[in-house]
């Protein structure tokens, strides 16, 4: 016996109407990660895009994009903390010049999304309900950061 | 002498007319690999789209996606202990509040994907001859976790 | 008071009108990235799409794609070696039938990206100045890597 769980279910379908292509600067302050789910969020409501998908660009390769639990603060912290291990500081780096911080940040960068997309359904992100979009800055400086987000749908 | 290896070659041109949005729910048995390539490919044939683009979006921060090997079960296995030894449970983690599991749960899932896309040419999904759409569950127990689908095309 | 910086500013809306997708064939020469994003930026060019979307997709499980600096090479050097340090040759492996070099090709290709998107503005990818669209090889030996891209918007 088949059940609901067996097939994907129709949500929404329609034409493709309408695209909506904005920028979000961000000023970070250091290792960390800026929320950004509201602004996402309040674009899809003022481009009116009812259902359709969001695309999430990061113009940096020492800032990252991720999708992760928006509850207990101390999950970024301990992600920061991962990533710390994962791309340590004092590696041997050929690439040194820019600072012991650069190359690390390239790594994590790499290890984490550059683009993400969330559905958009009933011109509300279909995001989960411990889900919120984050930039991760990777520098040890504060930076002015570049997002582009794309919106398609109707 | 350019060969046509120079160029991206044209395989469909035309307008962007549909879309359709769908919710699939999977039950996990814990750790591992649910292949839900089947299920994506039947939501595409269902909607008609013929050529276009597919997301899969995961809407959980302790489950994710990637897209891989679909050939040797033994693949999956050092898959799940790679990232065992890349965000290892004996850490000592902030948070720890919801089990030993779910701390490494949020640092595998950053490692991997929590949307992705596959393009969709003459009604099919444009994957590799090796390669297959993966629900990877990170926590220890069994979980209800829903993807949702955006599919957009002609 | 709310500066620029609050809120997302549109840069472009309208309809989407139209899609195109392409294959593109990549010779690899063993480990090591390969630059597409001239080639990526000529389909958009051709197909004539002023501003919308492109989607970049791999089809493979051992090669797999990346956003990263495009300035030093020994930034792209650095990947690698932390890319060898993350999924490491010489780990004992249930999957060795393809060669010491195939199971660390996965779990790179895990770790990166398999499909990512740049948005469009004014008939150009809207990357950051220091960012370019790599083909990223985890075989020891040359393959032949086939790319399919979509792009999507008017």
């Amino acid at each position: 016996v088949k059940s609901e769980r067996d097939a994907v279910v129709l949500e929404s379908a329609g034409p493709v109407e309408r695209q909506a292509i904005g920028r979000l600067v961000v000023d970070t302050r250091g290792p960390g990660f800026t929320d950004v789910t509201g602004r996402v969020a309040a674009f899809v409501a003022e481009a009116g895009i009812a259902d359709g998908l969001a695309t999430v660009f990061c113009r940096h390769s020492s800032a990252s994009l991720t999708i992760q639990e928006n509850a207990d603060p101390d999950v970024r912290a301990d992600l920061l903390t991962a990533l710390d291990g994962l791309a340590p500081r004092n590696a041997s780096y050929r690439h040194s010049l820019e600072g012991p911080d650069d190359m690390p940040a390239h790594i994590r960068t790499m290890l984490t999304a550059t683009s993400l997309q969330v559905p958009i359904l009933g011109g509300r992100l279909a995001l989960g309900q411990w889900q919120a979009i984050y930039l991760v800055e990777h520098r040890d400086r504060p930076h002015r950061r570049e997002l582009v987000i794309n919106l398609n749908g109707t």
